[in-house]
């Protein structure tokens, strides 16, 4: 595990790099608009928290109303659980005996549920849920639109929902309607389109299943790119954004922008500037995901970020005569957030530019 | 920290996915391979831990020959020296007072090295140097093209070393002179002329500093895709090759191919298989750096991992019929294996498909 790289009551100066900088202020206002949001709305949150995996952030989302978490993993499920967070949703098929078992095993400790989009899939679930004395809750995932998992809506859903409702061991739990690919659409046109359209199939689903006699408790999906749409269709009661706590450089290229700020950081330090019109920091692809594209440098368009290897970070500076020093210090702007977070084993908070508190990222790394 | 996935005994399909996989008939073929050459070729290898960040992989590194390890952090040279590693090279600056006293204190448990390219970071390595007994061995970083960190070949090198050798508190070591962009140019003809023309740099540099009265004990750098070049030059001693103990999809696009085997490899689930031609698996790029492209499916020429999403990756299967069932595993070949190693925190040692060990990823994450 990573050594804190600092202490409360630091000023931002003294952090050691790379580090993960939240900006408390940010975040807080992040977390206010969201619950305004859904309040206003009438529709359930249950934050993704494959985004944050932090307990400590779920509590602050709990406190403002979120209903429960979404996570990706059983391993991150658990840490969620251990830490206090007592209603959970995996938005993912959990494969394979060992997780299952472990799944099951956590269902007597927090109200925990599942996804499943193929028939081995439930049986094997319904396996495990044997030896637990409560039932285990499983929604169907439907394909709508991203073409990744998820069965196909309609007739094979509701099979599958029935096979789930027939089984002893399992509660039918809803639909999982997730639309990934909308969320980096740039305009709004598109993004309403793309989710118009899985929203559709969502509802004639939901309507399918209610003439089979199966009602959906939950019907969840959408992400910070969209929700807003999901929220007002009137077919989704569950909204599972995870990225709006922190927001990146990809989301900052969807218009109109949005109304949530950049809370998150990373802090890097001029390690090499041995050429003019170069600067090297100490953060590269290993500190930082660029699967989205390379970070921006907070407050400084005259610098590019150009490229990252796996612990450099190679800057252009605009500029005749425009330097950086060895030892000068940047906040990056990730360009995709969760991944970037997985990257840290510690937050640290920081509020006009003090630190005020250090946590773990505590589900860092549970990809199983 | 992340559960171990597999205990000894188990056959491979046990493993908990995902998981980072050794084939160790490949990995201890791939040691004695770089033993034998660099006996043969009368260059010491100092290999870069980078790679592997494991002490264990490290002993093995040694019993074969080489005569220690590089690094990139004073984190990971922290774990190696914490686990017997006794001769570490941090082949790369180090920027702030914390990182060059952890560094300092550390002198005083192996023999440590640093580079420096910046005559105020040489003053702060000097700082530092005044609280510990024995005296700390700097190395000059030179560009030899690659652009990135390092001084100008020649007088502005020659500067810094008279610098380092005039402080009481510091050793002057010696050059680092490793060219990165070298290690990827896909045909051999473009990997000599540019090593070529770095070994001329660094051999007048090396004159330069002999007139001058300041012999080079080490002139180091050199990678997997390039180290048979500067290994007989005549100009370099050290060999900081890491890539070849496990090798992954970029290096194999070099020609002619290697004689290093891949080693290394990421064993996925298929989580959905939804739809014809196409399955999901359970790793995404979370799970293994994309940076340098997809991951191949090792022996399965007919599927492509086409796209990778954070915890999924998409497969598309070519021939009609041809479908994979939910709960089939694959043995994915990372894109780049240095920073998909720093995603996990134990190997998985198989031979003959059965676990022989599990061991950690020790110093993964160790940026600062």
């Amino acid at each position: 595990m990573q050594r804190p790289p600092a202490e409360p009551g630091m000023s931002e100066d003294q952090i050691d790099t790379p580090a993960l900088v939240i900006d408390l202020d940010a975040l807080e206002s992040n977390l206010d608009a969201m619950a305004a949001y859904c309040k206003k709305a009438s529709v359930r949150l249950r934050a993704h928290a494959k985004t944050h995996k932090s307990p400590v952030i779920a509590r602050w989302q709990a406190l403002r109303g979120a209903v429960g978490q979404c996570v990706q993993k059983v391993g991150e499920a658990e840490v969620l659980a251990w830490g206090g967070v007592d209603d959970i949703l995996i938005s993912n098929e959990v494969i394979g005996p060992q997780k299952i078992a472990r799944l099951a095993a956590l269902s007597r400790m927090s109200t925990v549920a599942l996804c499943a989009d193929d028939m081995r899939g439930i049986e094997q679930i319904e396996a495990a849920a044997q030896f637990v004395s409560s039932r285990l809750t499983v929604l169907v995932e439907i394909n709508v639109g991203s073409g990744r998992c998820g069965v196909d809506p309609g007739a094979p859903a509701v099979v599958l929902a029935q096979r789930i409702a027939r089984s002893k061991h399992l509660v039918f739990g809803g639909l999982q309607a997730y639309h990934g690919g909308a969320q980096h659409m740039r305009l709004p046109g598109e993004r309403e389109t793309a989710v118009g359209i899985a929203s559709e199939m969502t509802r004639r689903t939901v309507e399918q299943l209610s003439k089979a006699g199966l009602p959906c408790p939950v019907v969840g999906g959408a992400g910070t790119g969209t929700f807003a749409i999901e929220a007002l269709g009137g077919v989704y009661n569950e909204i599972q954004a995870g990225s709006y706590v922190f927001m990146d450089v990809d989301y900052s290229r969807n218009k109109p922008p949005s109304a949530f700020r950049q809370s998150l950081f990373v802090l890097a330090t001029v390690m090499s500037a041995a050429r003019d019109g170069v600067a090297v920091v100490d953060c590269g692809h290993k500190g930082m995901a660029i699967d989205s594209g390379m970070p921006l440098v907070d407050g400084r368009e005259d610098i590019i970020y150009s490229s990252a290897s796996d612990e450099h970070g190679t800057l252009r500076i605009d500029g005749a005569g425009n330097r950086l020093s060895v030892g000068e210090r940047l906040r990056l702007v990730p360009g995709h957030c969760d991944p970037t977070v997985d990257r840290y084993d510690w937050y640290v908070g920081v509020r006009n530019r003090r630190v005020e508190m250090v946590f773990p990222v505590a589900a860092r790394g549970m990809m199983q």
